[in-house]
């Protein structure tokens, strides 16, 4: 976060050139009343920038700076590499991307590039360098904003080579990729560098070990390109600070803790996908999840405006949830609350996606709730400045999050094709959240010393410095927990023999004999009243206590959770999946064992969701109010909202939000049902 | 329809090539038993008549010509040209289709031509001169049937520099083009005609307007190459009324209103989708349809003879109601009910096919079925002779229908992708069907002085020229009922802005701000009791009165149904999906406002559809007992199937039919239930 | 089978090379705790055994047999061209397999080969002939295991090549193929060899005959690359049995009673597919139709020792059900039981399929099931040789089973999609293993010369020699049962019309005139109290009597299953699809009619499966205890697991086995539940 942010930014993706003139003039009149202050322009611009090869023409660029800055509206600049242009695969028909089974895709969508192919990242380096220098040291540019949601995977011959690079600078020698890939198995040992390819079409189920190096490969090869323009900027002098968009919830294409430390800003993209009251846990979510990567402050840089896909229909986000939503990100650390899109499209295959301002103008509720977000964030700028020190959220709970994980859990025929990585890890968060805990989210390494509670969720395959690193997190004193299916394989998904969780076994003090998945729709309780679902594993103890034990199945009596102590410290093992609501009395019990303490114990089961947010000039608490039955806060504070003080308590209607500026961080808050 | 024709005609597809001549002999003798007058020869036989490129070889044609001729039973000729022979493939690798993932697709089955190659067309052209030159003036000639079902789309090479010229000759520039494609949205501007394409594998969401565009253009492509065959047609001197056979009820590849000029006779092959009682709603909807397109009599070229494909099974159909369903199609101008097929294959990939001539041979009562049929069709063959003026057959009612309409609900990411156009056409006909009135479908600007009321549903796209036509009909008297999601955007699916429907919201009065589709089970009521699924609205009236509103949800007393009264017309919007019953009732209420009376009022609800079709010789009403109870109708009449008066009453029992010839087209009729 | 076979194997797939040399030695040491004396060696080691083309190295190998020589350990070496190493790709590309849509497929997988392309095959006679040089003479070679699980289709240019000269050799000329094929449908006509073509991607349906000759064409073109390797073996003067490993359930390649004669040893791998009590009917299945193929003693190669994939999990089967699956197979004819495989493999794409010794390791109840069962093998070591005349099982009743009868019911747009060969199958045979009685399958035209009850289920299409061939068993005084939808075609798929089922019509003494499928879910009574579902027929008796007529529907009252008899025998027909507990109950009835009575009648019910499988000493009864109350079991014999005699009862607990030397073979034994 460059130091130079101090408020919080308004505004979202703004694409001009799908519109005439006059509606520009419209739309800084619309900006200004609707409080806007930031935009990111140039996405997807390519073909206008760069009508033909190596002839660039941003006149129509100039002019739409020229507005902004005149109605002091900040830009990001996009580069637009994520979609080029159709002259592009006449051009350069080997740039394209290749699908598995050989089909070459061509444009007419976006995303269509060869990342490993040498045309494109020429062309893409040129088109970032061209932009750096006519707009790198413009006044409003808050940033570059390169690209846009890295994700397109090529399996083609350029894929191919780079590949094959990628993994010779990986493992130095072919013995070294075999033993790592276990190509002993169904005659794919490797006498050659150059037979090895991405993963492609083939007769049966493809090598796990090959599948998941691609991913990282493919991530890789992505920050690479990514490396490439931010260098054309900085070498076109520009000194503003670089991002791209990471994408949320369903994308997995980047190892997003690989990546930090070469944004200068870290933004996502984030969009729900429940219409339900679990939207909110969501946002938390994403929120924790991208503030964790930024390792402070961070940027909301796309949300939906008032739609949300849902299955196979775009359901509406009423105005107040999309105010709740914003502030829901803001609380956790973002510097603002952008939009895809300013305005809502007329034509394309995104028509549908909502926008600030929607299809029916500035005349709807829809942009009445922009206006009254915009004027909101108006009010409560001063949390954007960042504490001197310390974290920005404050977060006492840690949950392990690490692509690989999800990489692993996605290749083909595990004991159970149903465990879903983002599933779980969301599982965990969503448990917490209902607590009102405060969470992070940590990678492998990580810096877990103020947290006294770490889960980790089915992280199949785990490295020996990962296990290290656990190991003495709990001697520490940390109170881990480890979700089954965690560490029974190393970091090329190579089982650790000898019992389960091989890689964690001693750790955990269990060992575990047999993987026994259930069938659909089938559960079992637990000696505790829990109900469990997916998954149980017949264990043995070896060193941990049982905490509970399976009552019901074959496996009656044995045990289900086990605990062991260490020191002052405990390491927790799940070795089946709770049910939802299990999991969140399992979790509440455990937060409460070790003093983990909601951020308003008296607000948890209101409706409220209270989340504390720290900035230069003190605490703030962030009162968002998702239920439906008004209640009274009160504790010692201001709410920056209505400009009132909270001593003598305040009314949340439903719907309604507070930020309070707190008279002191620790006080005690009461929330009282009306 | 030529002038010649005065009677009904009654056959199908004949392919005696698949058998011995023995068996043809036998066919000639049942054909005669049956009343067979007509058959189509000749679809799929161009591996036959030219075994070698260039080398034709027509003496088994003769034969079976000759023997038709002896046998005195007219024939439609095909041509051939919808299943190009196996040589081809070598000869011309470059004419076969394309899909969009570049699979170039191969013979083996049939329609694997690619309809914009050069190779097939001039081949096309060539095999139907051959038999023009043949058979052109042959007396038993009834008339040309060139090729079969045109529908396969080709996304190759050929296609791609015709969709160019096409796209060219529309829009002239390629301004124009961007414009009407909105392609400044992900970068899709076309700097150069040279690099459109056909919609082709992408990485994400295709352009809409491309797509839409692609199947207008894939129907213009395969109409000129049916003028090409019509052309050698009349160049080698045939007269003979040359058709097509349209397809129903699942493809949607043609604009057959832009054909209907072009066809001496619009013939359709339509195969039932349910073996419920929807079947017979179904039959009126592909006769009402067929003869909208004709404008007048028409030709049902194609029915199952006793199966129904229903998901995966061939569903038996009973002979009583397949006799029930062939005087539906001719009650609403049908000039006959043929068949495919004469007699089952007894291999090939359709074996399993229904036929007149069944696997079980002539001792069936299939075959009995048949000639029950043709016995009924001769004693009532005096319908088929055209009135002198007016329809022939008179609906007060009418619906829009529009290919464009269907294509446009087929692009991606529409705000429900549950919209279906043919469903929600379908929908609107079952209820008037239901209500036992007569129902004309009209193209946009079609005429409609005659009909009382005009329904036009979810219609997205839709040109100002229509909207204009639209307009003008209610200010002429007309009542005017809009269905959801229509006109919202212009012909290339660009939303009009400023409130949905841009297109028409003057015209309904209303101004809707928010599109807010449900999601799947989910139902509301609306104030006057009706349920609704799938779809609501945010609407504003601005001129237009409530006539319900929503009872529930966030919506809950917002207008749901609205109505504009503009001198003594008026126009009705349904911002919402009414469930079947709920629309039946709607519409029927709607119907007695308007004046809009059942052909026979008295039987509806019996079990009896009643249908009247107009002829040169009076007025006649057919009677078709769907039910399960015996009905007493009464009414001054003949009718021709007992050749028995009507005025004391006849006794239908369920599954049978009358044919009266009415004294008085008007007079009052009686039907009760025993 | 060899003659010199005198004991049970016991033992599994061992690959050594996926681990380093201390487990194997550890491997030898838990093989002789185990008793394990067989194991199957070289599978998918192709890329070890020639790391680069032409360059062979076995020492790796020879060390390998080395260690099991001193272990005492016989081996199976298989020849490992299932799976070609990675530098075969680059070095012949021709050679891999082309999907019908052209996509060629790579290495990566495994079974990625294209049969009929001279590289390949080429390829794989070398490394036949090398490893049959090398240990062609070994004392502890217990038989050659070429490839694995033939069944990889190619659809590329070397198979049509083939598949065309096998044509020519089948048909010998065109007009004899065009007839077979019925090319006057759809203008398929042929006129030239070279347009022939595997079924590839076409724009429909494809010919059902073209798509069953590719099958057939399949299972030879298999069959010869099957037998080049064999003939190489014997060139090198190897004279160790030669088998190939079939694979049930779900695979369908190969016409194995064609290959039945070119083996030594017949043997398959089988794997269940459900967890719940019908895997014990699946073994029976599995192991009646192997011994039918071997006509004989035959070899279980594969099973899984502790896993049962089961949709998207891979469930626990437990160690008792393992032995007792062992034992079902065993008493069926089976010579040993082998697993996939001796350890689990820590990587690769089957890294969590199951072994005998799991990745938990010896410590396990896997393990010690292993032990448990190589004990049990030991001690009843004795069954294995076999009777000096006579079958090894003695069945009264037998199911005619043929591939291309599967094979048919593949193709397309059959009246019914749910027909499923496998499933008509199988169902049969669960009703004759539910009622206790043996069951031999038989091939068409097979000896059924001791067979009271034939059955023949849904077998569409059948040749005139089979049709003679039941005629002559039914008028030998055999009891035939024939299903619905067999005999309607010929080996061609060509209906031979005049009523259904052509072919057998006249022995059937019925006339089918039409096939009526139901709809999901819809079932019918019939008068006998029977259920049937998803299919009807009405039926003309012709000769034969009703036995049960339908209650229900269109047909009530017609003839649901008949009979005919013809002297002492009969012929059944059933129309329908009895639900199998109407399946069930019919079976039962019929077989106790005709004196087919169960193994140990006193066991039917009691959860006890009791099978007879004759020996070179005497008889013996294998009792399998798959229910959960505890039986006692009294009869003339020696209990074989216990060593205790069974004249005054033993006491079986559920999940106990049971394996008696019988005095006399037609004993009478009691079972008692306790």
């Amino acid at each position: 976060m460059p130091d130079h942010v101090t408020r919080l930014h308004f505004g979202g993706d703004y694409n001009p050139e799908q519109w005439p003139r006059d509606v520009w003039v419209e739309d800084m009149a619309l900006m200004r009343r609707a409080g806007v202050d930031t935009v990111t322009i140039g996405v997807f611009s390519w073909a206008l920038l760069e009508p033909r090869e190596g002839e660039y023409d941003a006149a129509w660029l100039d002019d739409v700076v020229g507005m902004l800055d005149e109605a002091e509206v900040g830009f990001f600049l996009a580069t637009p590499t994520a979609s080029p242009p159709p002259w592009f695969t006449r051009a350069h028909p080997d740039a394209l991307p290749v699908r598995p089974d050989g089909t070459r895709l061509t444009h007419g969508s976006r995303d269509t590039y060869a990342i490993s192919a040498p045309a494109y990242r020429q062309a893409a380096r040129r088109v970032a360098r061209f932009l750096a220098e006519r707009y790198g040291d413009h006044p409003r540019l808050r940033g570059w904003h390169v690209h846009n949601e890295y994700g397109t995977l090529d399996h083609g011959p350029h894929a191919e080579a780079a590949f094959r690079s990628w993994l010779r600078r990986r493992y130095g020698t072919l013995a070294a990729l075999n033993d790592a890939w276990c190509t002993a198995f169904w005659s794919q040992h490797y006498g050659d560098w150059a037979d090895i390819t991405p993963p492609r079409a083939t007769q049966y189920l493809a090598n796990p070990a090959q599948v998941v190096d691609f991913r990282r490969f493919s991530s890789d090869e992505m920050l690479a390109a990514f490396l490439e323009q931010k260098a054309e900027i900085r070498a076109a002098g520009s000194a503003a600070p670089v991002t791209t968009n990471f994408m949320l919830p369903t994308w997995n294409h980047l190892d997003q803790w690989a990546w930090r430390e070469h944004l200068d800003l870290v933004s996502v993209d984030h969009y729900l996908d429940t219409t339900g009251p679990d939207g909110e846990a969501h946002v938390a979510y994403g929120a924790d999840l991208t503030r964790s990567w930024a390792g402070g402050p961070w940027l909301l840089m796309e949300q939906s405006a008032s739609g949300i896909r849902v299955g196979d229909r775009q359901a509406f986000k009423d105005p107040d949830r999309m105010i709740r939503n914003s502030l829901g990100y803001v609380a956790r650390g973002s510097q603002g609350a952008l939009f895809f899109q300013w305005r809502a499209s007329l034509g394309g295959a995104e028509t549908w996606h909502s926008a600030l301002v929607p299809h029916a103008g500035a005349d709807s509720r829809v942009f009445d709730g922009a206006v009254r977000l915009g004027a909101l964030l108006d009010r409560i700028g001063e949390v954007a400045a960042p504490p001197a020190d310390g974290p920005v959220v404050e977060a006492d709970a840690a949950v392990l999050w690490d692509a690989n994980g999800w990489w692993s859990l996605e290749t083909s025929h595990l004991p159970h094709d149903g465990l879903d990585y983002a599933s779980e890890v969301r599982a965990t968060h969503r448990a917490l959240w209902r607590a009102g805990v405060a969470v992070d989210f940590v990678p492998p390494g990580g810096d877990v010393s103020r947290h006294r509670v770490l889960f980790v969720p089915s992280h199949m395959a785990m490295d020996a410095g990962t296990a290290a690193w656990l190991a003495r997190y709990v001697e520490s004193g940390g109170h881990l927990v480890v979700g089954r299916f965690t560490g029974v394989a190393d970091e090329h998904q190579r089982v650790v023999p000898g019992g389960y969780p091989g890689v964690l076994r001693d750790l955990l003090g269990v060992r575990v004999e047999e993987l026994r998945p259930l069938g659909d729709g089938e559960t079992l309780a637990l000696s505790d009243g829990s109900v469990v679902e997916q998954w149980t594993e017949r264990v043995h103890l070896a060193g941990a206590e049982p905490v509970a034990t399976y009552a019901e199945g074959d496996l009656a009596g044995g045990p289900a959770v086990t605990r062991r102590a260490v020191g002052s410290g405990s390491v927790t093992y799940l070795s089946t999946r709770l049910v939802q609501r299990s999991l969140d009395r399992f979790v509440a019990s455990l937060l409460a064992e070790h003093g983990v303490a909601a951020a308003v114990p008296a607000a948890v089961g209101t409706g409220v969701e209270a989340v504390r947010r720290r900035a230069a000039s003190g605490s703030y608490l962030f009162l968002l109010h998702h239920g439906d039955r008004a209640v009274r806060v009160k504790g010692p504070g201001l709410d920056l909202v209505e400009d009132a003080r909270t001593d003598d308590g305040i009314v949340l209607e439903p719907g309604q939000v507070a930020v309070v500026r707190e008279d002191e961080a620790a006080a005690a808050w009461s929330v009282t049902p009306l």
